[in-house]
Order: C-alpha cells, then structure tokens, then sequence
C-alpha cells in the first residue's frame, strides 16, 4: 500500500474545505512543464507506470489518520472519510518514454477536487524527478553519438528512492546498465561495474590485484589504472595481465577515472595497439556530463563506454524538472464544466484554459512538424487548412496544409481509478524513446543552443484564453 | 529489514574476490568529502541516524539471493555466505549535526573487507544527501537571520525518500517546519501549508474564497494573494476578509508567490500597516535560495517567514556532496594494520593514510580555532606547544601553544555491528547546529566568499603520508 500521506500538508487543508463545501464536485487539474531542462530542446515523459501503480493503491491506514487527528486540524467526518478514500478519478497520459515540449499537457485528471487536489505532491514528485533524468541520460546518449552509458550514481543520488528511480529513468532514457544491484532485481535493467581502487589497494602491488580479479572474472575484466598512476603504472599492469587473457582468447579493459580523460585515452589507446591488443576497451568515468561527453566524442577520442555518476542521476546543476499541476476546469452548479485560468504577477505564469488534448503533427515520412494543444473536442483532422497560434495569446500563427499525420498524444490510462492496460516493458519504453527521438530534426537535439519545437494552440483555444483574460481584466 | 542489495555491483564482485582470497581479512575504510558545496566555509554533518539503523538490520533476503544467483557472476559457497551476511563492524563517526569541513574523517569503519565493501554504496548515498541538505539549510536559515523557514520541497525532490530525507536534513538544518505530511508523521517534524491557486480559482472570487478559508481556519490563515494580481486584486480581498478576523481578535497572514519579491513586500507591507493590520505576516515562495533570502534580508525586505522548495531540498545548482569512502589501512598477514595511501592522476585526489581520529581545538569561550587530523594513538593534549600541517604535505604549518580544549569529534557508534546509544530526538540534533555554528566565527558562514577554516594534521601524521609517497615514488 502506498501512503497517501505522501502529500503537502495544504493539500490536507483545501481538501477539507472542498469536503465542506460540496464533497462531489469535479475538477480537471493538468500537468504541464515550463521549461526545458539543461538548455535543451527536449524532454523525455517519464514516471507513468509507477505514477499509476502508486495512485491505484493509495490510501490513508488508521495509523495515517490516527496522526492526522493528532494534528487538531481536522474534523472527525472528514477523517472517517480519508478511512474509505482512494483514487477514482480518470486520468490521460503520454506513453511513457515520449519526446515532449513545454507547455503541452502530459498528464490530464478528472476526478473530485479533493482527490485532485491530495495527489498533486505525489504526481508532481513522480514525473518531475523521473523525466528530469530520463531526458539527462537521453542528453548523454546522444552526446555519446548513441553510446555504451553505464549509470554509476547511487553513491551521489538523493536518497535511496533517488538512486532507484534514477537508475529506472536513466535506462529509459538511454543508460544501458546499473551499478544499483537493487535496481537490477527490481527493473531487470542488466547491471554492471569494474573495480574500486580500494581493490587495488588491498593488494601489495597492482598488478598481483588486476591478476587475481582476472583469475575470478577471466570475462571481460575492466582495470581501473589510475591508483597510482595512469601512464607510468596502471596501463602497464594491465597490459601485463591483459596479455595473459589475450593468450586464452580473451578480452578485457581498463578504466580511467581522473586526469585528464582524453589525452589519456588517447595515450592508452596508442599502448593498447602497440602491444596488440586492439581489441582491448577503455571505459572513462570521473564527474561526466553531456558536454563532456560531447566535447570527446566531436574530437574523436578512443572511448568505447562511459561510466556516469552524480550528474545522471542528480541532474548536476539542474536537479529538478518544472513540471506544475493546474486546474484547468471545474464543475459548475449544473454539473458541466466550466474552464478556470490563473495568472499571477509573471505573464509566463499565467495557464491555458480548458480540457485539452494535444496533437502531434507528423509529415510523411514520420517527422515531428509541430505539437498542437486542443480542446478536447476539437479534433485535427488531415486533408483541410489549418491556422495555429503561438501559445501566449499573440500574434505568432503559423498554417498546416493539412497533409501528414496529426496524432493524438493522450490517451486514456485509468478510469474509476483503475490501470485500463498492462505495463510496456522496460526496454520497451527505452526503445520508444529511441523511435521517437529519431522523428525530430537533429537541431532539435543539439546539446547546446538547440532550435525550439514548436508547440501552438488551435484558434478556439486560443480564443478562449483571450476572452477569459479580457473578462479577468474587465473585472479589476 | 532493508536490502544489502543497495550496493553498487563492483562491491559485491570484490566481495567476492576478498571472500576467495581471505573472507576474515579486515580493513578500515574512512568517509570524508572533499570541498564544501555551494562555494560554502561550512558543512553540516547529518544522516547518521538512518545510515545507523540500516548497517544493523541489513541482509540479504532469499529473493536477493535467488537474483544474484541468475546473474551466473557468483559461486555457490560464496551466495551461502551472504545468506548470513550481517554488519558486524565497528563504526565511528562525529555527533550527527556537527560542522564539518573537507578532508577530515566524518566516520570511520573497521570490519572484514567484505562488509566495508558491501556497506559503501549506501553508507555514501545516505551520509552525501542527507548532508547536502542539512547544509543548504544551515545557509538559507542563516540567510534569513536565523528566521522561519518552511520546506516546501516535495513536488521538486528527488523521488520519494528523497523529499522524505530531505524534509528530515532540512529541518535539521534549521527549517522550521515541512509541507510533506509523512515527513511529519515519521519524523516529528512540524506540518505547515497555506493555500494553492486552485483554491482561489475554484471559488467565483477571491474575497470569496479566502473568506470560506478563513471560516474554516480562523487561526492564522495565510492567504495566496498572486492569483489574479498581487496589489491590484489579492491584498485588497485579503484586507477585506483580515479586517473580519481581526475584529474577532484573531491574525492572517499573505502570501506572495510571484513577481518581484523585494518590492511586493514593502508594498504590501504599507497597504496593511495602513489598513490597522500590522500584525498580519508576509510570507514570501518562488523559487528561493540562500543568495535570495540574503539579499532581502540585508535590504531589510519586510518578510516574516520564507516558504523555500526546489532549491532547499535539492541543493538547486550543486546537487550532490563531494563525499568518498577510502581505504585507509588494511590487516596484514600478522593480523597488524598497515597504513594505505591512494594517488590517482589528480593531486588533490591523494589520501591521507592511517587509522584517523579528528580533533577540534577551542579557546577558553569555546570558538573554534581549527581541526586536526591524527592517527588513533596521537592524542592531542592541551598545555604544550604543537605544531600543526597543511594536509597536502607542503610546508605551510601553524603553531598552537597548548591553550583551550582539544576535543576528540569521532565516537564510537557501533560495536559488533550493534548499535551503542539511543538516537537523540530530531531536534535535538537541529539545536546542536545551532550551538556548533555559534562556535565559528561569522567569516566562516558568509554566504558569498566565506573565510577557510584550518583542518591540518599532526607531524606523525604528515611523516607517514611523505613516507608512503616516498615510498610509491621510489617504486616507479
């Protein structure tokens, strides 16, 4: 059972007063993003399957509701009715493992407003954290011309849900392996590792140690060679040892993990090849990021796999994802649904009304033209004209012939709070995401300085951004 | 029980390779970072509590068996081995919420090498978070002039335990209070909240909605005033409904959740000083950080508590503490221990051998004047002159003429793997930072540009690390 505990405290408190005020009405909440992490110019959706599993096994146990009476806040009808509470609303997602953009709804709930409103810490927490570093280690992947990335982070990550999680969305996004053992049991994501330098150490001389880890792990074995030092002992060591493995037909590799990474893969490549043994790989690891990563694989240095830590699973110096979660339409009265907007003291703040659908616009040869938010009863449909508006309300448009393939992206994951379809496979959805990057323009991709993608809203969307704005301002 | 899975894969190939070459081998493995984060001159020490309680519960159930076994990496004899495997060491480690600063030894383990192999993945993943936080707390708290600080970080943090252990590491660094409802219920810590927009959006006004809060929660409602707009809508609906509060003798507070902060606060501070309403409190959200909080602070920004989030219980731009776990000494065959000493093509990288304990060195008033690192059996005794070194082996050094009271910070926490003393209560461990940073001259807790505080070590220590590099060059 998941507590529904996990929750802010004012979520506890509005929930009440909505209790209060009528228990039945209906809202629509979204969840969108602001902006795209890293400087990036894209974002890979992901924390769906656990999302659903949580929210279809939410609820509060007696020891839950023993605290919150301890609070002195609540009152007693109220707690008897957290006692029965579950998930039962119907919510729309993107698959898991979809490119998407800012602004566009990933995630759509229609449920009461007090269910609404007490998963928003837990949805939030989700998503945020696991597309945040499913688009990391998209970012690294292709920064590594679609490498070999082995993810390294639970010693750096936030918690151990932070290094389990991470390593789930690192897969997802393109990491091939774990060093999480954990993560491993429970994802089935392969897991991997070479040695730590305390392995070296615990022998008298670093070759006796590369020696006695071949004697065990005669398949493969990665020498990590900078104990000493890199040039001058470790690549020695291991091509003594090495070569002994070279002699049963077997192959090994070696590790750099500090100095400078590519003048000494550069070096050791060169040793490598000298002695014969082409075959030989060099893994480098030591705080990468994707433009590092980037930086050597443009150069062209002698890596065949990276070994990434803290910054994969942390984010490095972007550690959370943007993602917000607002109400978008609320019952009215007579039980129809009336749309609500917010807008703030930052004009970038202020959110598009109404339920909505988003359309992906693809060409014929399945490339991403442009993304479209919708009402959801606006269908886009092939074959006709079509004039979309830049989100802000403005003057922007741009006109679709009407030839391609628009494809609506949410889709119906749970109704009555129960999961409608059983979960892709892992490697499934590491798999979607590798299709789907491949339907955008390389531009899109670029690590530094990409071009923007276009997300627009059709003209009755936007016309009812504008009347509720000029409503707003009519009121003031 | 928790996991022994929560490991990094290598350590249990190593495992391994100890287990073959001599399963009672033992070693001494220390943890140490290696610059402060967030360009800080402090750190503050925390998760030993939880790193405590799961060394002593820590196994491998028959489910982790049964995957380690379908990895076809381990032998049969050395899987029956981990089936008894338990944390049977002997752990040291400083006061939990101690300030602590690069280099000097946080905890120190003596066990078989298998366990100290096993225990290292989790050991840093839970000491490295927990003290990042704990830290960037300590800073917002002291930003704020040691104000009111509410975490709010649930929605941004990283994954599930990683807002839970940030809620608790905040609150040890000086938040007062958290939105995460279970962080309150697990760890004691004071639950507090205000309001979402969807509050205000799903009511027709916002005089209308604050007023059901405040019927509903007449003690101190704070009400969200960025709706619509600050000064021109929220503070005069706020007003309307403080006014009848106040006439009943009860307070309200504002919230102001976008736009510019500074310049909000002072208007809004004027609009209710000159309604009569002098007592309602500004609370202030969006995206902050220490630098933020110090800025208003110094500017003298009307603001009566701070709610921080993202920022807080992520570290923001740096998410992740420089901890590492090193080998510091390794049994010989004699069943003596022998120093040990790693490289790495990196300077700064280089360990400093031995079996350590950390001294913190007082004056009469208890300020701190440095800290010293020696071997075990090098007690640092007041009363006579000492000289101290730099870490690195260079020629800096101090002289300390033996006045004050040099206290030994490693204690013994854990013996054959059972734990020694009770936990002290959570706020207990909040106070002891307090008193800890009030040791410290303001120079070391500047925000921007802090003073470095002294760690050295004692000349025995310094001769051994130039005899092991001597030693290693000699070698080469």
């Amino acid at each position: 059972m998941h507590s529904a505990l996990v929750t802010d405290f004012y979520s506890l408190t509005m929930a009440q007063g909505y209790w209060i005020r009528n228990p039945g009405q209906e809202a629509v909440f979204e969840m969108f993003f602001r902006r795209q992490p890293f400087g990036g110019g894209f974002s890979v959706f992901a924390g769906l399957e656990p999302l659903l599993e949580t929210l279809a096994d939410l609820s509060f146990s007696s020891e839950d509701i023993a605290y919150l009476e301890s609070l002195e806040f609540f009152r007693k009808p109220f707690l008897d009715y957290l006692k029965h509470f579950r998930f039962s609303g119907e919510l729309w997602a993107l698959d898991e493992g979809m490119v998407v953009f800012p602004q566009e709804p990933l995630i759509r709930i229609r449920g009461s407003l007090i269910e609404c409103q007490i998963i928003e810490g837990m949805l939030l927490n989700c998503i945020n954290f696991q597309s945040l570093i499913a688009t990391k280690s998209a970012r690294v992947w292709l920064a590594s011309n679609r490498g070999k990335i082995m993810e390294f982070g639970l010693r750096r990550a936030q918690g151990s849900d932070g290094a389990l999680s991470a390593s789930r969305a690192a897969y997802i996004g393109g990491a091939g392996s774990t060093s999480n053992v954990l993560a491993g049991k429970k994802y089935g994501i392969p897991v991997m590792g070479t040695m730590a330098h305390s392995w070296v150490m615990s022998y008298a001389s670093e070759e006796e140690a590369f020696k006695a880890y071949a004697d065990i792990y005669p398949d493969h074995p990665v020498f990590l060679i900078d104990t000493y030092d890199t040039l001058r002992s470790g690549i020695k060591n291991a091509v003594k040892v090495g070569k002994l493995l070279a002699a049963e037909g077997k192959n090994f590799g070696v590790r750099l993990d500090s100095g400078d990474m590519h003048y000494l893969s550069v070096e050791v490549r060169k040793i490598l090849d000298n002695e014969g043994l082409s075959r030989a790989t060099i893994t480098v690891s030591n705080d990468l990021d994707e433009s590092i990563v980037n930086t050597m694989t443009l150069a062209g240095a002698p890596i065949d796999s990276w070994g990434v830590g803290t910054q994969l699973v942390t984010g490095g110096s972007e550690a959370a994802f943007t993602g917000v979660y607002k109400l978008s339409a609320k019952q009215d009265a007579g039980g129809g649904f009336v749309p609500a907007v917010k807008f703030s003291d930052n004009p970038e703040k202020t959110t598009t009304p109404g339920i909505k659908q988003v359309w992906r616009i693809r060409d014929g040869e399945g490339r991403a033209l442009a993304d479209i938010m919708a009402l959801e009863d606006d269908e886009i449909k092939a074959g006709t004209r079509h004039v979309f508006w830049h989100p802000s309300g403005d003057y922007r448009h741009f006109y679709w012939d009407g030839e391609g393939r628009p494809e609506a992206l949410l889709k119906l994951k749970m109704k009555d709070g129960g999961i409608l379809a059983a979960h892709p496979p892992l490697k499934l959805i590491q798999e979607k995401v590798r299709t789907e990057l491949a339907c955008f323009d390389d531009s899109y991709k670029r690590i530094l300085n990409p071009h923007i993608y276009k997300v627009s809203v059709t003209g009755q969307l936007r016309n009812l951004k504008l009347k509720l704005i000029k409503n707003y301002l009519g009121d003031l």
